[in-house]
């Protein structure tokens, strides 16, 4: 491999010759070799820096503070960075400094060695036109840069990832809700039989949970949308321009096309994630709805013939190469881990989020990059579970018939008309002799065919409620 | 002890003679062994009962259902519940059946009994003029009886205790922040020396964490208000008079002053505790945000020789028997504590949450204890370290002063003057010869001890933000 | 109330005049109104400290620095403490000083008033033959005492209630496992009909579970039989006599008939409460082992009519009132909230235990109330489990030959006699047209009803393993 | 993208034309789109069901059911899966069925197909010598290879990476320990100041921790030894060979050099994954312990003109541009971040391993996965931490001296000679006029410069104990 040396207040280091990375990417990069590559700094942080480095250098030069040219060579390269371009410049690990104070580098380094080359100039030359810290960095510090692009790459995600897919899952169970409406089945209770419902009315359970998880998420986007830049070290704003805090926002926001505004507090943003913290709870409170719903679904469809079987899913792929039927319930499957991976990536935030000491919080890398992870999962998997699994549920109209009809929880219905009494005294006989509530009243002369018929109706027990 | 003897449709059970329970009360004291005296069903969820019996009964009579003389018999024993009369007749421990079917049957039995003794009948009477099933819990199941139990008293301790004395530190806080708004002291960012704010922008981002907190906590109030009651066995609302749902709200609501609705969808209510998962899930935040400020609080007060020692807190009992100026904290033990159970009561409602089985949620019990004790402790913890630390927090302006001067960051206001070279040789000198800054700057002949003075200026480093 | 003044270094403060306990006991009441009644020390801790200060004064006699008579009378109170003759005497939080040293002064306050008052004193007495410090705290410090009541509560309760009462519910399962050794039923992977095996193959899995469980909660036990005491105020073991620390774990494992030793290194006592931590993770595990055992009882055992019905339960309380067989899990139900607290204490306790600073860990209360608390709930709701369900399991045999007979699975045991594709021809057409196996071969042509019944023998498909 | 037509018992599936895997490989690519790369399935795992499939080939060869060419074949295809040849022939991801049966079957294809073109045949050709199943995956169950695969990769990472790179730290932690035995320094608890150690203690303690930490991890490992292989489809055995699982254990264990044994019980091994919750939560108790050191190095290294900076580390990297000596502690961070990490990653694993039901846990993938990672990353960092940071730490002596000297808890060496109430009294006075001890002393006349040169000597303090 050919190297170049480049320098930096420690001296000289070696980096690959062809890289656009400088000394302090590459001092990282040998002082943290913790996890190997699938421990990147998610790139999703990379092209939220790259928003910011170009929204800060909008605003320096509107504020008077960088020349034009460099923002324009500032831009370009930041635009690389977003259209993917540079994608294997960002080789740091997600396990450096807390602050992240390396990757907000090595976005520096990178964007300001590609200007220089952009600009025509080279990677040896020994004066660049762009300084990753006297222009890049300009009216930043790492300590509000990072926080910065959590909350930038956060909410990007929660809200062009997590949300929709999210919600064309509950779209699709609310039509399953409609269209399942009349179909009356046996509710069941501590997982015993119980009094019936319709699948619909199960269903729609379903989508008012996924409701409340959706509202709830969508509750903690202000917070999320706060962003840090201005605070520069310690959140006093110290080096910045007069106004810059503001403008940043807007530019970031007019970049991005999200509605990100400026902390109120800057203090907060740099030494509290208290906004991930939030956010993430609310994927955490969707994980634990969604593991609740798959998990209904997952056991519905058990079967083919010695489990409950009331609906049948989709047949993906090959569940057992003998045994026609047996519909592994994969998506669930699938769905349910990836909650537990929400669960689990919302305890590490916990552990993050409660760390910060004084002026800064230095757990950011781990905390966004859990993140930034269960947003995506919930949303991926959400959507599988849409495509591959609940548009083609159907109800398994026979055994929802079979197992209603022999139910025993019918004979609520005849209290009005026989008397509580009776009515117990046809439940027991039919319970012990397993026959049906049917044969067990015509048995004790109690009633009629034709009043079973009249009085037993299990529609007319599912209610008027939704 | 002397005993009576109690039946229901398994047969006879001996119970206490004096007390008010019944058979089933009895049956899951003697099968539910677990946990000790220290087990028992806290008393808000049994007071929550009694608002819902009496609202129930209230409801069942407008509608047509009960009687006026049952109304009247039944709120009477309900208000005793309510005024702490009947504490001693609710025996059974959280560890029961995960519907708390049992602890719903505990108060109908007692009002019931109750009802028939303020009725002048005696506990031994064969009839009695009150029933625990037909009347009492009339219209109602312990599957949507238990749920709206767990969101009254979820509710109250939220609104009457969390956030008034939430919002009671925050407002110390924030009023510190103001007194302090001009006491310039050295920052630390990864716990190092860093640039200079003042102890009120310090105390700034715990108000903003706080605020924030409360939002988020309040953003979930909705969720909470909404009542499952009129769901009834599964959801559909079978054996309710129309109209019911939305009228036993409505009198809850009068009768405790807080604005609970009807569930919109019932079903979710009765099979999912998303609501009490999301409250949590706020209750854990502010946790997150309580364990940084009172660490914070912990680690400015350290010392008093070695430490940090640029606050004073409340001195309010020995530290050291011997050592004058040991003042532990002791209020930020007890807050991080609470704030370490929090966190950890909140896993314990994400595993109740995650595993509810098709039409019922069977983890209700241990979800909304572990979510009061949170509420409460969180809300007490945060009046105490009030009372006793937050309001007589004072800075330590000695230690302040010292640590500031002493501090090499204010170099960083050299810049613009010598420029960086020049202001970094200084810094260097003074770190490595363990002198002042301003000894290192006139040794070097870079500038005099009248321009130190007039560049080198604190509180022009502290920014314009708030 | 009638009170009396008691003093310490700060002055004053009046306490009621019938308790044993003195100042500092009373400044924590006053300073710490957090959580109420229901948030006591743990007993256990208070009976804990019994044995250690007795152990201490025995040793501190032994080694010449305690008086026979001292020794005398502090046992003497100390006996009392442990006969919980005293215990209206604790009345403190866990939400107090996070090193339990007010905890330990009341212990020290209780014991030395009530050994004055055995030796014929008053309370009102200004001098007293017994001083806190000096002689109950003799060679202590707070800061070793605490974690050493820890260790001593801890494990008694996991050696004496958790562990024979796992062991216990895992004896019965193994009966159980021995009695269904041959009643074959159908498998379930993925929630989906499977090959089958034996009822006792299926609770064998359970026992491995429990003894897996047992052996790794028994490898935690050496490190928290380790005492701190000796240690005092920093681990250096300052102000103890030599041969102290050594001679003072003998005793209290002789007072405690518990195999206690001196921890090697008293640093880590203090500062880390990593055996706590330990123990609590194997807690956890085995609630884990816990959740899924009880999990698949509550599911095997769902119907009566529309469940899985495999095995019977007893019936410990009406279920319903009219539905004659619907006998709820209600000890599953108890048995799994309770290990869903034992996860979310074993995450308090995670919190506390990463957060030690420097010499002394201050979350020692509520690390060890969640402690005792998992470890007590695991031991009684397996006794509870076991007592009231697992030892009336009983198999549902002509469910399980139903479910059996009618599976599509056991279409593989005739792969060897007419080949894989001819075996899945006649499970297509089974499952296509409803039927069994037996008659879509018979229709099929492909086997005799004589062969079908030679070949397809579930009990040689359950396999010669364990 | 050149493609080939692959064919399962659902029909033709499209295949990228040069990879050796095969239709069901391509269903799961098809059909869980969750993710991305870096939701890839564990290189990890395919390394280690590579070691089975070939062992699995053996052991059928030895049994008489599997050609020995064949073996051959097999076993050559699986060395180059060993040798990391093949590692773009494993697309699938984590999030797929929670059996891992694809990866299961992407192992099978890729090998068989790999064994064909060994054998000199071509991708296309319609007939291969070896069969993904009746071959590849001869004598085996996804529901047995998969825990196989997961305990084989599991021990592996613990026993070659985590142990022997925190047995690391441990050692460079004593030698720091042995070499810092007589710095007397000040002692901390409640993080305020307290009665002197040595550096040499204080470090001790880690290393008892580690000790402790590393002792609970080994004691995991018998459990996780345990192979499920042999159980095939539900732990029965069905379809293996006499004698067969007992023969492929010890195959694996010569393969990879780890002592791995046949599951007593196979029904545990697939229905449970204790032994992934066992070694997890011995994890996170090391996750906990590093927390705490890194803390201290944290704290203890803070400055370096305002903390506490008695210890001084390594410069890896520029701390700040101007700011000399600013030595963030940055390996703390990362050390401390991947704690946070490993802490969530238990937290998923729980959720995963509470949730199995009857014959299956299908919670797999998202299980190992998170164990593989803290596993890894705590050896990594804890190995980052010793060569960047603890291999360096040194003792800050003039600070140390100076934070010792002026300490006031000194005054205790003084009880013995001129009483306690002297003493406190010159405590009093040198804090509140914020003087020395000495200074106090003399102006007191409570003692001579000589007599406090004689009795105030910390280094006399520090005790006996390690």
């Amino acid at each position: 491999m050919s190297i170049r040396i480049e320098k930096d207040t420690m001296g000289p280091v070696e980096v690959p010759a062809e890289k656009y990375w400088g000394a302090q990417t590459q001092r990282s990069r040998d002082n943290f070799k913790i996890g190997g590559d699938s421990a990147r700094m998610p790139i999703e942080i990379i092209r939220a820096f790259a928003v910011l480095k170009k929204a800060a250098a909008q605003a320096n030069n509107e504020l008077g503070v960088l020349p034009k040219d460099k923002l324009e060579l500032i831009s370009k390269a930041c635009d690389e960075v977003l259209e993917g371009k540079l994608d294997d410049q960002f080789p740091l690990v997600i396990w450096q400094t807390g602050s992240g104070t390396q990757s907000n580098m090595n976005v520096n380094e990178v964007v300001a060695n590609r200007a220089h080359v952009i600009n025509g100039g080279k990677l040896l030359d020994e004066k660049k036109i762009i300084h990753p810290n006297d222009d890049v960095n300009k009216s930043q510090s790492s300590n509000d840069t990072f926080p910065t692009a959590m909350h930038i790459a956060g909410y990007k995600m929660v809200v062009e990832v997590t949300i929709p897919k999210v919600q064309k899952l509950r779209d699709t169970l609310a039509a399953k809700a409609a269209t399942f409406k009349d179909v009356v089945k046996i509710g069941r209770t501590h997982f015993m039989d119980a009094t019936p419902l319709t699948l619909g009315q199960e269903f729609s359970g379903y989508v008012s949970q996924l409701d409340h998880a959706l509202k709830a998420l969508k509750n903690t986007l202000p917070h999320l949308s706060e962003l840090a830049l201005g605070g520069t070290a310690v959140g006093t704003g110290l080096n910045t321009p007069k106004g810059y805090d503001v403008l940043v926002a807007k530019k970031i926001a007019a970049i991005s096309g999200h509605p990100f505004v400026t902390a109120e507090n800057k203090f907060e943003s740099l030494a509290a994630h208290d906004a991930i913290v939030e956010s993430s709870g609310a994927l955490k409170q969707l994980a634990v709805s969604l593991m609740k719903i798959a998990n209904d679904i997952r056991m519905l469809s058990s079967g083919p013939r010695s489990g409950i079987g009331e609906i049948l899913i989709p047949e993906n792929e090959p569940g057992s190469s003998i045994m026609p039927g047996k519909v592994n319930p994969t998506q669930c499957e699938a769905l349910t881990m990836v909650c537990a991976q929400a669960i689990g990536n919302d305890s590490a935030i916990t552990v993050g989020g409660m760390n910060g000491h004084f002026e800064l919080n230095v757990f950011k890398p781990v905390m966004i990059a859990n993140f930034l992870q269960s947003a995506r999962l919930l949303g991926d998997a959400c959507e599988s579970f849409n495509d591959h699994c609940a548009i083609g549920i159907e109800p398994n109209h026979p055994e929802i018939k079979d197992k209603l009809e022999k139910s025993l929880m019918l004979v609520t219905a005849l209290n009005t008309h026989i008397g509580y009494e009776n009515a117990a005294k046809i439940a027991k006989k039919a319970h012990k002799e397993g026959t049906t509530l049917r044969q067990a009243a015509i048995e004790l002369g109690l009633l009629t065919n034709e009043q079973f018929d009249e009085w037993v109706v299990p529609k007319n027990m599912v209610g008027s409620l939704k």
